[in-house]
């Protein structure tokens, strides 16, 4: 079992807990030292807000209780790979470390519709910040999540 | 007189008011056919959230308030050139049309430190959408709005 597992695990738990309040299966969770410090889930539809994605959530919970050293420090994980909002937010905060479940190609084919993205590796690389970056951990697992989405 | 210099100026109008309250002197509103649909300021500070910009605020009010097709006509005007954050919630949302005062580069040049963008006009391009955009309109009052910036 990889070091993140436990972690991603964690995130899938977080999205499966945003589907059955009736937001969007997505979770994520920063960690540091080894633990998780802060939770967040999708809050979209309970705040009827569209920009509240998981990572957003926790870039704004993270930014509070921490200073910048820690955010450096830290690792996100997320259950799904992050949209370019959440990236550039992340990048903002001072996150440099990130791990996801489901990658951009597999969620893109889940979904209806076209899906288009900009990965957060490529985003970084723009900015001239280096991004440590895994991905696809545990992606099967991660992808059987969507089947809580809620009915629009 | 451009089109655009009334709704630009009621952009420095907000910023201004966003400083008076102790956040950053940031604001936007949105136009549909000529008329200011929605108006919004930075609440990074009152909001004690890093990530409330005035456009990512803008977004939020616009999505509760009207459907994709009236975003999709809208046009976003902002003080100064929005942040990759920013952008990506604007193409998110569904708006393809954007005027801002003081661009990328002179805000660059104002601020102390190295500051880091990726230009709206770049992010949309990488996601395959086209973005009729407008920079630079009345910058040099744009630039002074920046003395009214708080202390930290």
């Amino acid at each position: 079992m990889s070091q993140h597992d436990e972690f991603i695990r964690r995130c899938y738990e977080l999205a499966v807990s945003a589907a059955n309040k009736g937001n969007h299966p997505f979770g994520a969770v920063l960690v540091h030292n080894g633990r998780i410090i802060v939770e967040a889930e999708n809050t979209v539809t309970t705040g009827d807000d569209q920009t509240r994605h998981a990572e957003l959530n926790l870039v704004v919970e993270a930014q509070r209780a921490y200073p910048l050293s820690v955010l450096h420090e830290s690792i996100l994980y997320s259950s799904t790979a992050p949209c370019a909002m959440c990236a550039a937010a992340m990048w903002s905060s001072g996150i440099r470390k990130v791990v996801y479940g489901v990658a951009y190609e597999t969620f893109a084919n889940m979904i209806p519709g076209k899906y288009r993205y900009m990965p957060i590796e490529e985003l970084y690389e723009r900015l001239g910040t280096p991004l440590e970056s895994v991905r696809g951990v545990l992606e099967e697992e991660g992808v059987k999540v969507y089947d809580h989405w809620p009915e629009p």
